[in-house]
C-alpha cells in the first residue's frame, strides 16, 4: 500500500492517474494549500521540501513528479505505461517529462510563485505579465514538435499523458484559450475519456 | 557513434562526463553561445528548443538532461551508472536529477537568462539579487537532505554524480562560496580524480 500526498490543482494529479492507470493500491492524503499544510512539521517529515506530490512506498518517499512517474512505470510494468525495455523510448518519454517539469511548469509558476525569484512586488507584476506569452510557447512546442497523437507518443499510452493532461489544465488559468493548440485540447478529451482518470478527477474533487 | 551537442560551461557537461563513464562512443559538437550557434537554422535542425545539450542516437535525438542521463544508464548497463533492476532506488536518482533541473539549474538561470520570464530590465536586475539566495537554498537541501556521501547516493556512483558536479562548479558565478557545503566540495574533488572527469573536462577546454 502506497501513501501518496497532493493537493488539489496541482501537478500532483499527474502521478495520482497514474497510480489509477497502474492499479496501485494507495491511501490519498489532501493538503490544503490555503491552510498551508504543506509546511506543517508533520507534513515536513514526510517531504522536507514542503512541497506535493509525494509518494511514499514500502522502500521509502518518493519526490519529484517524473521521478515517481517512472517509478510507476517500472514498479508496476504490466499496466503497460512505459516502453520499459527500450531505452531510447524510454528516453524519449523522460525527455517530454523533464521538459513539462523544468519549462512548462516553471513558467506557469512566475504567475503564482513570483515570490521565489525575486523579492520585488514590482518585479512579482511584471513576471505575471509574461506567463501566458512564455507558457503557450511550451504548449506550442509540444503542439507542433513533440505531440504524435493521439497520445503523446502515438498509439501507445504513457506517463508522458497524465502529465501534460495535468498542467494542460492551467492554460485558461494562465489567459490561455486551449483551442489554440487543437491537439492537446483532443488529447485532454480522450484522457477524460479514461475511467482511471476519472477516478483520479472524482477523488481530487473540492 | 552518437554525436554530442555542447557548450562549455552549460549544464551539457553532465551527459559528457556520463557519455566518457560509459565508454560510449561519441563525436563532440562545440556550439558557440557567444556567436548564437544554438539558434543557427542547422543546429534548429538538430535541436529545435535552440538549447544544448543534445544527443543524437541512432535512434534519433534525445534532449533535457535527466533524460540523457538515464538514457546512457540504461544503453550502456555493464558502466553501472543506475541500479536498473531497482525502480526504487533508480526513482531515487530520478528525483536528486529533477530537482537539479527543475529547480537549482532554473534558480540559476534566474542570473543570466531573466529575460525568460519577464520583459522588464529592472525586474531583472531584482531577479539577480536573489539568486545567491535561491541557488544556496537548493545546494543546502542537497548537503543537508538528499547527498548521502562518498557519492549522492553513497557508494555506488551514478548519473546522480556528474549533475550535481556540474551544477556545483556555477557556485562562485553565483556568488555562492562553495566551502559553505563541505560535501559537495569534498564531492567535487573525487569527481575531479576520475579519469572520466578528467577527458570531458579537458575536451571542453575554452
Amino acid at each position: 500500500m502506497f501513501e501518496f500526498f497532493y493537493a488539489p490543482g496541482t501537478c500532483a494529479l499527474a502521478s495520482h492517474i497514474a497510480l489509477e492507470e497502474a492499479g496501485a493500491p494507495h491511501k490519498l492524503h489532501r493538503l490544503n494549500f490555503a491552510n498551508q499544510d504543506q509546511t506543517s512539521a508533520e507534513y515536513l517529515a514526510v517531504n522536507s521540501k514542503g512541497r506535493v506530490p509525494t509518494l511514499v512506498t514500502p522502500a521509502g518517499a518518493l519526490t519529484e513528479t517524473p521521478a515517481i512517474l517512472a517509478y510507476i512505470a517500472q514498479a508496476f510494468p504490466d499496466a503497460g505505461l512505459a516502453p520499459l525495455n527500450d531505452p531510447f523510448a524510454f528516453a524519449r518519454i523522460q525527455s517530454f517529462n523533464s521538459y513539462l517539469c523544468s519549462t512548462v511548469h516553471v513558467s506557469h509558476a512566475h504567475r503564482v510563485r513570483g515570490y521565489r525569484w525575486t523579492d520585488d512586488p514590482a518585479a512579482i507584476e511584471t513576471m505575471k505579465m509574461k506567463v501566458p506569452e512564455t507558457v503557450a510557447a511550451g504548449f506550442a512546442h509540444i503542439e507542433n514538435e513533440l505531440f504524435i497523437g493521439p497520445y503523446v507518443m502515438g498509439e501507445h499510452y504513457s506517463i508522458a499523458d497524465p502529465y501534460l493532461f495535468t498542467l494542460a489544465q492551467w492554460m485558461p488559468g494562465d489567459s490561455i484559450d486551449p483551442a489554440r493548440f487543437p491537439k492537446i485540447a483532443e488529447h485532454g478529451e480522450l484522457m477524460r475519456s479514461r475511467p482511471a482518470v476519472a477516478r483520479a478527477l472524482e477523488a481530487e474533487k473540492v
